[in-house]
């Protein structure tokens, strides 16, 4: 399923290519996420033309609406967004931490009552495992609970001791569906730990025992700053195998994607270009731009001077701005197109680093270029 | 610049083209609003795919934002938002009396105060003009004074002197600016006298009097019944010449287009394609569907049987119903393309039975099959 094609001299850098029911996705990748069964803005149509390998979709939200009687009905996920290429899906777990009210959990799974009209509702590992099935994305992920930041380390550790027994059922479960089903399902571990480097071990290898296709790293991106997030990837990434991709939850800034490539993730999926878009906010290589700021007014130049995006190629700076502050939907597509086009382009050109031995280069030129701003934060 | 190509035998229906300095229009024509310097949720290209000949531009939003200095450093309205086919853009005058505040009207022009600021602003015939030369449209229309709906005759006829003033003063205007133009701006005048047969019938004349490229029956669509508004139009029509072109202001649904048609109007705008597209209502030949009904949820089938549009080639409208729901924005980008299609499409389907001489059929069978909904009104 994942062939590991090279790796960086200079770094824990790795080129590789996945394997799944939908299509090869060469890595390092970034997956834009499509909450409710749509990239925010985007149509399918427009993901293939940026080049968009794989998206993500999230269980949690697809499960409350339209519900999975509807997914069903229409026969998956793919056939009912017309999105033909692959899918990985969240497990729900985060968003019933973050979104659903009354939850409780027990060892059995979490009971919760959903964001929107406030069902009751029950999901365990078992479910988590079948809604992803009924999703029919190419990858799925284990229920795992995910602690918040800050966290104790006793909270850290009992946490995870529920998140490995889960991992442990989810795994049965996909055993069970592998043999009942057509097509192979990639199923995911989740490393948690907190902050904490003896969990963040203990984890990895309790995980990595059960066995997966792949592991994400979890519990990152939780509000923790940037430095406890790099380590807890750091404490995480020995103990997993060489032969299985890795892939960091939730993140993150262009900068930190190229940081988190060097410390051998493969795999990443985030709001932020889509959800700054529909901010004003774009994406060039030397930092973030706000287009609502009054210096764009007059300004006939695209978004980034060479970026071959669509919005790049036919709109200014300007235009784009007056968009933005009249409020129109055509200005959070353009800004939409060219971050998109951003955080893809940037796993392009990092895979051609990587190919080229060039990497150790590439990531201190970018790195050094790119000026953080507030809005990205 | 109009050539009148053929006359309906069963009705006023005439088949024409108008040719402006940005293209060719073939009549009967639809455009498409583009108020803020984009039709909602719809990119150019997108535009030129559903075959939208000519799209029109609000004179007040885009003077109040981005205002005239951002678009003449643009270079005009068609190189801001990158649309190189023709353009109409109204005077204004429709807005600042629906939308504005602290309007007050002298013979010279209007005082108001800008709705997003509340800047005090004046416009008169003449400046109207030039922030139409500014903008750079294909077809411009005189400053005129609507009023509203219902009216007293003796306000209606000083109403309609002041309009008769302005349009004079426009003409005058505009043959300035010709001189020192290489580009043809067509500019039409504007037949008001509210719902009072002997005032159209007194507006008509005095408009065609002065000369115009074109005239525009407006105060029509304020509030007034429909047969009131057949009946402004049919007490304007019999005085337009016949060599011009004839525009009804912000009409209307689609059996009402066939019927305006009948009646010898060539040329349509109206938001209700865009705007109820935004409402998750979806326009088909046997009247509009409002996708939020839980009738949809299951429905595999395309928002209309046999359209061609790219939201029917390739969604469902079990999909798009829950991208309304979930209030995802590709949810409005789809239901608008087909929209837009459909009227457009009308109008396609309309000319070719006007070129076969089946126009008394078509206009017969379209209007039966046509069940109007609350939706529409």
């Amino acid at each position: 399923m994942f062939q590991l094609l090279s790796k960086d001299a200079s770094s824990e850098a790795r080129r590789g290519r996945l394997t799944t029911a939908h299509g090869v996705i060469e890595t390092p990748v970034f997956m834009p996420v499509g909450t409710q069964g749509t990239v925010k803005a985007m149509s399918p149509q427009e993901l293939r033309e940026l080049n968009a390998q794989i998206i993500l979709g999230n269980t949690y939200h697809l499960f409350v609406r339209p519900g999975m009687d509807v997914i069903r009905h229409f026969g998956g996920l793919h056939r009912f967004m017309n999105w033909d290429g692959p899918i990985l899906t969240d497990s729900g777990g985060y968003q019933i931490f973050s979104l659903a009210k009354l939850r409780k959990i027990t060892d059995d799974g979490v009971h919760f009552q959903n964001h929107l009209d406030g069902t009751p509702t029950f999901i365990s590992p078992e479910i988590a495992m079948e809604v992803q099935a009924t999703l029919g994305s190419d990858i799925a992920m284990v229920l795992d609970e995910c602690p918040p930041w800050p966290c104790e380390h006793e909270y850290a550790a009992r946490s995870l001791e529920t998140t490995i027994r889960w991992a442990r059922r989810c795994k049965e479960q996909s055993a069970i569906r592998d043999q009942q089903s057509e097509i192979k399902q990639l199923v995911f571990g989740i490393v948690q730990g907190a902050t904490f480097a003896d969990l963040r071990r203990a984890s990895a290898e309790a995980t990595v025992q059960i066995g997966f296709d792949g592991y994400a790293i979890g519990g990152v991106s939780v509000g923790e700053p940037e430095p406890e997030m790099m380590l807890a990837v750091e404490n995480s990434e020995p103990f997993l195998p060489d032969d299985k991709p890795r892939y960091a939850m939730g993140l993150g800034t262009p900068p930190q994607l190229i940081e988190l490539i060097a410390r051998g993730v493969d795999m990443f999926d985030c709001v932020l270009p889509t959800r700054l878009a529909r901010n004003g906010t774009a994406f060039t290589a030397r930092g973030t731009l706000n287009l609502k700021n009054a210096e764009f007014t007059l300004d006939k130049g695209p978004l980034e001077e060479g970026c071959a995006c669509p919005a790049c190629r036919e709109f200014s700076r300007g235009y784009i701005r007056h968009l933005v502050k009249a409020e129109e939907i055509l200005g959070l597509r353009l800004t939409t197109l060219h971050n998109l086009h951003f955080y893809l382009e940037l796993m392009t050109r990092t895979r051609a680093a990587l190919d080229a031995g060039t990497f150790a280069e590439f990531r201190r030129q970018f790195v050094a270029n790119y000026r953080t701003r507030e809005a990205q934060s």
